[in-house]
């Protein structure tokens, strides 16, 4: 547990580093809900006392800053404002924010870190220092870019952010040689999937695993967001009684394919609910994958969590398209099975390199995080 | 550092602690030198003073415990004997040790774990209380076992201890598809590798290995004792130019094979001081694997440090035949390749299980040790 007193003694940014983790848990809640726009928690803080907060809960809702200014009323008048990420200075679907704050009489921003938002970038902060308001950045900065890091990938490449997953038998395999998977990973490090799930827009995986698992896809909690399920599906396979386009949340539901020719069925699906982009395909048929992506990204999809096959999987690494990789290797050999990638294959001199950030134990399977990475080989 | 006085103070057992640790440091100094026989260290202490110790230095040479009685000369009368392993009361290479510890006049005799092998297993204890010596058993048992794993297994079963190692890209692969595995994991484990080939009798690979390779299978330090180096080779196809049958070594390496019909290869290799044992073959010519392991255990190897390749790992983990299993995975992913294990498959629902009793970072590899478990998947 942190205390409050603590941080408060512990150096010159002690304070801020307290308040700026407030405005952070904050920014989680509204996980999911806030696509494409950027989590957000802000708190507006007078003598060392919290007067409001605030959170941007929903896509063309109002965004944090405005809520705990309003929830704040006259009060603000002098007050601090700590905001994980820089005050937006443009017309979007709500006014700017800068506008509410300098109208409110904020006296001091504190600020996680500035918005690579190219039409944002530091102008915000230069609008409210232009009317004369104290600003300071980089307070928590890497945790701050971190809770946005979807957010951040996506406005400033056009792609999103994707983690893949993959649970592998110790010796490599995502399923033995008919095909199954069920269970590879144990319970403990399923139910984690489960709620990973949550912290991402989307879900993506092959028809392959479609038609062989029919999944559902969905987060451990049900009460709260879900995210969208995209199915890669080249020839518009999926067969329209699964799961994933006949459930409650068949809305949730994305078919990217390249088969233009099943209008009817295109038809069907979109009446149910389901979304059905068309996609470019590469020479050989399939889809082109970081066309898919882009496509993806255009309408609001800023993060991935794709679960394979081993297609798709190989199609990201050999691209080069994901951002995490995230491993359960569970603690079974079977000798022979479905190897995690295919599509490609390199040297041992020149292989893909990844750069473990996380490793620890899930039960009886080994966890690990970790990030493509330009080291050569020793 | 393990402070003497601390230990006194930390329980009943704490000094007994402390000087079976130090038996067991000493004991390890015989490592590799005293096989078939164990690793055995002893310490004399009187008024808790230690006034000598002796290890068992090389096999057919004194025990542990005459070397420290030797060294104590009078002075052993009415002292205090810390042995790793129960005292021999057997006739071998050299007389009983409950013989010269009786005649010395030791009062008391505390042991780590009693030996298991079938012609002492508490009889030597047995003839000590006899003598009116008091005894006592368990002390650091679990460390005292461990210490003399391989003789364990040896003397209980006539198998060797089998520790099979393997690198391993992300993606389960033990070479490339053009079978280059140079390097696949760090300088850092390959070094502990080499390190960890002189806590076995020998070191074990199939013949592809050797092939490709060409491989010297040497410790790091060439100064101490040179573990033996097998190669599994059905037909004999050993080109009599390689490391391993014409290096200054070459007296420490065995051919395991079942051709028979070689004469005068197995006469050159046999007049250079190569040992070639003539193995029983499967119904499909290979090596068969269990009946080389116990011809090996005839001849003094208790325990192999297997590097594989996959056709021996898959033979030796399909037959549940290893007692650890040593992993590094490298954080590099190919794609395509040469699996781990070769000859079997299993299905999800029934895999081979692991236990995993050590995870760790081995520079930018994970490295895990385990053993094979009966649990079932969840």
């Amino acid at each position: 547990m942190i205390n409050s007193k603590q941080v408060f003694s512990s150096g010159p940014m002690g304070n801020h580093e307290f308040w700026m983790r407030k405005a952070l848990k904050l920014a989680e809640k509204g996980r999911g809900w806030t696509s494409p726009n950027p989590v957000v928690g802000a708190v507006l803080v007078k003598d060392e006392t919290e007067i409001s907060s605030g959170y941007h809960k929903k896509y063309g809702e109002p965004h944090a800053e405005v809520i705990a200014i309003s929830n704040a009323g006259e009060k603000a008048q002098g007050a601090t404002l700590y905001v994980n990420l820089e005050p937006c200075c443009i017309h979007g679907k709500t006014p700017p924010c800068t506008e509410a704050i300098i109208k409110a009489g904020i006296k001091k921003v504190i600020i996680g870190t500035i918005d690579p938002n190219p039409m944002v970038n530091g102008k915000g902060i230069e609008t409210l220092r232009e009317h004369g308001i104290e600003v300071l950045t980089g307070v928590l900065e890497e945790e701050c870019r971190k809770i946005n890091r979807g957010f951040f990938k996506y406005i400033t490449t056009g792609l999103p952010w994707i983690t893949l997953k993959l649970a592998l038998t110790v010796d490599g395999f995502i399923a033995d040689v008919s095909g199954n998977s069920k269970w590879i990973s144990s319970r403990v490090s399923r139910n984690y999937v489960k709620r990973r799930r949550q912290n991402f827009d989307s879900i993506m995986v092959g028809i392959g695993t479609v038609m062989k698992d029919n999944p559902k896809l969905l987060p451990l909690e049900k009460s709260g967001y879900i995210p969208y399920r995209i199915v890669i599906d080249e020839l518009l396979n999926i067969p329209i009684n699964h799961n994933l386009v006949s459930d409650e949340y068949r809305n949730r539901t994305i078919i990217i394919t390249c088969n233009t020719k099943k209008a009817e069925k295109i038809k069907h699906l979109t009446n149910r609910g389901v979304r059905v982009l068309q996609s470019a395909s590469t020479e050989f048929g399939w889809v082109d994958i970081k066309a898919a992506l882009k496509d993806l990204a255009e309408i609001g999809i800023t993060s991935i969590f794709c679960e394979g096959g081993s297609q798709i999987a190989g199609s990201l690494i050999d691209k080069q398209l994901i951002d995490e990789l995230e491993i359960f290797y569970s603690p079974k050999i079977i000798g022979k099975g479905i190897n995690a990638f295919s599509g490609f294959y390199k040297t041992i001199e020149h292989p893909i390199n990844i750069k473990w950030n996380h490793i620890e134990q899930s039960d009886e399977d080994i966890h690990l995080i970790g990030e493509l990475s330009s080291c050569s080989p020793d």
